[in-house]
């Protein structure tokens, strides 16, 4: 075999066979494949495209590449993944109703890059929680608790992080069968069985508008298929910020107060209905998906969830004092109210403008090695639909460069009509 | 303007500025734009296209990458080029001709890789003959004789060889539009201002088809238009090698002989008739293209062309004895005679094996640098279409390593039928 035949091949629209896939993404890996080589043939996959059994090939062969996690010994666990967005904070909420469901979840999350951390950046903002255990540790984890969260301490699907590089610098990142396939090499090598993925689309997301997100969920499900990892996808808005608080530490704050059973958005609500449910459904816990929604709620209301949570962060090191007050966590040095400049309903929140800004203040990053200020992002209490009258506070910017703070304040965050 | 914009454009099937085209063959030039981002540049140009506005451009570009040589001191210089082949010895018997009819010859040759060596290599064979000449004194050579025959002495179109060489490891060569502006840009960088180009068709060539070999021939005929080169380009056959001999050191041999007014093969009369013609009309020499011919063949007959093709030999240090006693040439160790092995009609002398053994023997490069064996090669004096009787010897095999020639004697050299 031979990456000039298979470039050929590719750039004449031809099908790849499973071998010569495998054979592209092993040497490559090993660097026996330049990147100018591959740079190629993900232009010609780019343009030409692959079928679904290309696709899935490709996603298999990633998520080989490296270490594969075997969570065989903890049952039937499902998986939850999101394509990402801005207030995304869905995980530390849905996580452990799941686990207080009796769903063991074993989840290895990134850090990313983009608009604010990772779930694994908004966990450390816990005084203690240890996000960097071993495999074996983790494993027991589960065992004990039914739940842990930590970082990448494996070294999963390593192909998937060079192509994401280089197709970043060659034009190459909107294709959706690539995306679809990085997602996928990923969730494979996580080890779970099943797999629910919130799909997001709007500005604040990868996939703008809905047909896009279509297809991306619908390559994703097929590979699941084909892979042996059932697989649903439900697509949710990102158009607007998921709920009111951005940022890494005051997203911590909000999905706490929601499993204390404080007032919960409900664009939060109808989310973790849905993949909650369907989670339920895929782990053979309930009957249908009405049935499903009922459990996730009721379990927040019991506080069964928020107790979860707490077990969660004790076992991972954490100081549950925290949890019990949110008030202890650290604040920005200044929080600068947002005041609606006239009277009217909000017609608009952009979510990937309030990314921007954020990651502006510094919740985000922007190169793998840049550190993220965790206490900044902004605290949104109105939405898109709310009625508002001129000088009402509608949230407030934290930051700690108070000249970003007041260049923010003075921009049209909230578009009102 | 950005790389990263040029590539999306490209790979959605946008035309480019000419901007955006001079902007990635500057940058690439300098190693600001990586080989990767090249590559998947060059992978959706070949998939997606380039108008011919974008082609011209791309070789106009690359042909402003480094040095442009000036000829305007010389009135009306008329280049000759080929796309290559087997036994392709046309510019050592054509370019004295044109000199002899008085139009002056300044050409910088390639050594080139493939088969056998390039027209530089070839002249490198006559003791003595510098290739190696400074600009100021080539063209003081063509003003004192009206011919100078040089090596690359200048940086000519640097982009170009670094685009070559990268198509070359990606799966990229065969897109006509990169190879016409590949040639083109070397053309515009030589300096003429008029250029007949020799299309070479069939086995032994680039263009494999005819139908390939018209295309490349209209679009560079367009590309010249709009570069004011004024371009005529001629297709010729290539399914078996052109003349008799191939190798370096014999092709020289057969060229002299040709030039003396020694039996001229048909294959190489038509050749020279036609793009010789062609030269004379662009210089404006003729009246018409039979004019032309006449006029070709009336240098040979009246030994103009062979006086001219001394005086290039002597005034570039060549020792002309050789030219005068062919016989001086060292020979191969070992000449092999190739029989029929059977009687009938030659029905093919494939132009691309004989190359490719040509090249075993030692006569190319497969490497830049790789060093070449000037005494090896065919002669080859039985061609397609010629009656022959079993055991009749049809050439010789010019073998310096008598294994390597006594396995290709074993080999179906002729398919008689």
């Amino acid at each position: 075999m031979n990456i000039l035949d298979i470039i050929a091949k590719k750039r004449d629209k031809k099908e790849l066979t499973k071998e010569e896939i495998e054979y592209f993404v092993k040497e490559y890996t090993k660097n026996n494949i330049t990147d100018y080589q591959a740079a190629a043939l993900v232009m010609a996959i780019y343009i030409n495209g692959m079928t679904e059994r290309e696709t899935t090939d490709l996603s298999i062969s990633m998520a080989y590449s490296g270490d594969v996690l075997d969570l065989s010994s903890l049952g039937e666990v499902v998986d939850k993944h999101s394509t990402g967005g801005v207030g995304d904070k869905i995980t530390l909420i849905l996580m452990p109703i799941i686990a207080s469901l009796g769903i063991p979840v074993a989840k290895m999350s990134g850090r990313g890059l983009g608009f604010t951390g990772g779930t694994i950046d908004k966990l450390e903002s816990i005084p203690g929680y240890n996000t960097n255990i071993e495999e074996k540790e983790f494993i027991e984890n589960v065992k004990k608790i039914g739940i842990s969260l930590i970082g990448q301490t494996l070294n999963l699907a390593p192909a998937d992080k060079k192509l994401y590089a280089l197709r970043d610098t060659i034009s190459c990142t909107e294709s959706i069968t690539l995306i679809a396939s990085s997602i996928m090499s990923k969730k494979i090598a996580s080890g779970a069985n099943k797999i629910v993925i919130d799909v997001t689309c709007g500005s604040g997301a990868f996939m703008k508008d809905r047909k896009s997100a279509e297809k991306l969920a619908s390559i994703m499900t097929k590979i699941g298929k084909l892979a042996n990892k059932e697989t649903v996808c439900i697509i949710t808005d990102m158009n607007e910020p998921v709920g009111h608080a951005v940022g890494n530490t005051l997203e911590v704050i909000e999905a706490i107060n929601i499993l204390k059973g404080k007032e919960m958005p409900k664009d939060i609500k109808n989310i973790i209905e849905e993949l909650g449910a369907n989670m339920l459904m895929l782990a053979k816990k309930v009957e249908n998906i009405e049935e499903g929604k009922k459990k996730i709620i009721e379990n927040i209301q019991n506080k069964k969830a928020y107790k979860k949570f707490m077990e969660l962060v004790e076992n991972q090191g954490g100081d549950i004092t925290y949890i019990e007050n949110t008030e202890k966590f650290p604040k920005a040095k200044y929080i600068i109210p947002i005041q609606a400049k006239k009277s009217g309903k909000i017609q608009k929140l952009d979510a990937y403008k309030i990314g921007m800004m954020s990651a502006y203040l510094g919740a985000g990053r922007i190169k793998k090695e840049d550190k993220i200020d965790k206490e900044v992002g902004f605290v949104l209490n109105k939405k898109v639909g709310d009625k508002v009258e001129k000088g009402e506070i509608l949230g407030y910017i934290h930051a700690n460069d108070e000249e970003k703070g007041k260049e923010i304040q003075n921009k049209d965050i909230y578009e009102i009509v």
